[in-house]
């Protein structure tokens, strides 16, 4: 279930960290870099996700791509469960280690190796932050599309192991759409270089785009080559408030139907709005149903055409108000309503729960409608906001743990708004990852043939299911 | 080896297609449908390949996947194999049936179902051409972007089963980048769906893109939803000469380097250029060392801009010559030259056998150096011609079968080609496959820990072995 503070589930086919385990792990990464006393390793416990805890016995931080194959090697020989860690940033507790054992925190291999102006790419380390990725490819004038929300933070080791995705999905795609090339250790201490520089190659099964997305459960990945892209010349970005979050669907259709593929297509709905508005006094609509923020980027007059015709898609379909930032500072401001909507939610109670549903585009206003009269029946404070060029929505309830019986609302309320999603075809999770908040609805969305592959799919990787075990595949 | 001409290599572990086999797919698929006489089953026993050949037993055209999904479990009784076919237009003998048995030709299941221009998306059968489906997008002003040399023949099936690459890769990605969701028949006959309408879905491995270039070895696509995209206003194209491949190299990473991501970016070679002015009389310039096709799509205005910053590119470059078309009729026109190039070698000498190795895109001039330095060593006839943008290159050396020697001679140059392009960091197939024309080299290329997990997983998915036996994975 979704919301239980969870023991620690030990299980008898897993070998314990016993002091030879240490010894060795102390004598492959050096004493410093082994925590095991109960304090130093509680903040490994927990990731981003609330109510989700298991404490890991050791937590080891390797350097170096041998380290890592020596401990994972140890570990298969013990049996002893390995959960790899990027900056713990997920929001589907997919770095919680369930089994206890080793967490293997990747923060120390954050070298950016090297940013490639001819070959447009980057080579970097897991523990490198998304953040710095983008920043070094800014300085010499190319872009890291994929910005999770989280990206100041998480690193690349993360966002491929979850398959990032972020405010520019519709135009640029995922984290996979920008993966070339892997360096990643077998649970049996396999070193194997997938990919490469190289935008082709077709030579063997994409293990690239398996280990991506694979949260953390076939390989530990040692390396990434990911490829970069011209920095467009600018970006703007406008608003729009419609009485109705289903006004707003119609104008991304109108938008879409026009030819036009924006860089930004996001929208808040009418508590999310006020959220943001008690919270950073912005000076939004508060009786609009749903504000919508589109933006592109790309050569000025190209950016100026579709901010144009965007204005009109909808003014037509009715908008409240349409205002356009008149620079790059006025779009960042623009912006911020949507960068902080998650705080400001964050505000409202002390847990907040952000789930990660995707429709097929034409149905996300019955998606947050079905949303709304759900929250109601179960009387759960539910805000939604998110990408609606790409469908994925992000409804968030919040609700204070003391309260019991709010909590098992909430796990009611999003059992239903699962359900809903996959019924009007959509799937449990866009750009977060299944982990252990969502495991009880993979199947309803797979089936249980896909379920069995993705069982030998794993032991193909990991016969003794020493990786993340319960995740993916488990 | 490469060009041999195979005899059909059966194998005990396989179970015959005797008469009681054969009534049964009669029953399944009727008896218009099921190939068994030696001259009806001999155009399945070859593809594109030069030289590879291997009769199969029966040719077997389903019409639903509840027929395909009967035909793999008996099959998978009977430990018969199954090569999945759809146009037979691939270029590395991947859909050879060197084990004999049972060939599953897709092309009846050809069914366009839908094109939404609401959800930027289309699903087809697999058996629809690959320009079929691009038509049916740019008939509601929608882009299908993977264009492969073959789509007027090639199936979206077997562009998928190969993750077929084309001119536009560097721009917009190959296949993967726009497979969404397929529904696939496992070789045990459960039917599963991976993926669906949504541009953002990460519950579950990445069954979609394992699938994807995947051989046919791995499952049998019965349908397939792929992403478009709005399509560009315009386009338009640039030719420019220069002395040498290295300084039209050098023109590539300029262009690059100037923020611009062209739509195409193609060469040719000297060879290439005099074939294709004795074929087709263009006015290309016979004394070009290298001739460059440019070209963008996308808003008048700023492909007009990009055309002029590439001529200049090319002309700072010490291009010999620098020619724009006025328009589209003209554009067409020049890219003429490039898709011309295959026909005009094949007209040098019997066979003609294209090649398909990457690169890095700054190691394409001494790529193509060591080519034409190869050829002259092993005195074969040798043209290269490919995308320069993503370092994706087709040698394509023609000679006379007749002549055991040259054939020969062929064989060492190509092996030297192999091993040059991966002491370059590149690969021994960009976009064609890796099939059973160049599986001698796969290993070369990933590894024997790779190469023993590509084994693990194919078992994953085909315990039996009996899908497209031979080729990736088994």
């Amino acid at each position: 279930m979704l919301s239980r503070n969870q023991p620690d589930t030990r299980d008898d086919r897993f070998g314990a960290v016993d002091a030879a385990v240490l010894r060795e792990l102390r004598s492959i990464v050096g004493t410093g870099h082994l925590l095991t006393e109960p304090g130093d390793v509680e903040p490994y416990a927990r990731d981003a996700t609330p109510l989700y805890r298991a404490r890991p016995d050791a937590v080891v931080a390797p350097s170096t791509v041998d380290e890592v194959a020596a401990v994972l090697r140890l570990a298969s020989r013990h049996r002893i469960p390995v959960t790899p860690r990027g900056a713990g940033s997920n929001l589907a507790a997919a770095t919680v280690p369930e089994h206890g054992g080793i967490v293997l925190s990747m923060t120390r291999m954050n070298r950016l190796i090297e940013v490639s102006t001819a070959e447009l790419l980057a080579v970097v380390e897991p523990g490198v932050t998304t953040a710095a990725l983008a920043g070094a490819a800014a300085r010499v004038g190319l872009l890291y599309p994929p910005d999770p929300g989280s990206r100041t933070v998480s690193t690349v080791g993360g966002n491929v192991a979850t398959c990032a995705g972020g405010l520019r999905g519709l135009k640029y795609g995922v984290t996979r759409n920008y993966v070339l090339g892997l360096q990643a250790v077998l649970p049996t201490g396999e070193v194997i270089r997938t990919g490469g520089r190289l935008w082709k190659d077709v030579a063997g099964y994409d293990i690239t785009r398996l280990l991506t997305g694979s949260e953390g459960t076939l390989a530990v990945l040692t390396e990434v080559t990911v490829g970069l892209l011209p920095m467009p010349a600018t970006s703007r970005t406008g608003v729009a408030c419609f009485d109705s979050l289903s006004d707003a669907g119609e104008a991304v259709t109108r938008i879409l139907s026009d030819g036009i593929l924006p860089a930004t297509l996001e929208f808040l709905d009418r508590r999310c709005v006020n959220a943001v508005e008690d919270y950073a006094h912005l000076g939004l609509d508060r009786d609009a149903g749903a504000l919508l923020l589109f933006g592109d980027d790309g050569d000025e007059e190209t950016v100026a055409a579709n901010l144009r015709r965007m204005s009109e898609a909808c003014r037509d379909r009715g908008a409240r108000s349409v205002e356009l930032a008149a620079d790059i500072a006025e779009s960042e401001e623009l912006l911020a309503a949507r960068r902080c909507a998650l705080p400001a939610l964050a505000r409202l109670a002390p847990i907040t729960m952000l789930e990660d549903i995707t429709v097929p585009r034409p149905q996300l206003p019955a998606m947050v409608g079905a949303i709304d009269e759900i929250a109601e029946r179960h009387n759960v404070v539910c805000a939604t906001f998110g990408h609606a060029g790409d469908g994925n929505l992000h409804p968030t309830i919040v609700f204070d743990p003391a309260d019991e019986a709010a909590r098992e609302r909430a796990e009611k309320a999003f059992d239903e708004i699962f359900r809903t999603a996959l019924e009007l075809r959509g799937t449990i999770t866009g750009e977060h990852g299944v982990g252990a908040a969502k495991r009880a609805w993979l199947a309803a969305r797979l089936g249980e043939d896909q379920m069995a592959l993705l069982r030998r799919l794993k032991s193909a990787f990991d016969p003794a299911g020493i990786l993340n075990p319960g995740k993916l595949g488990s």
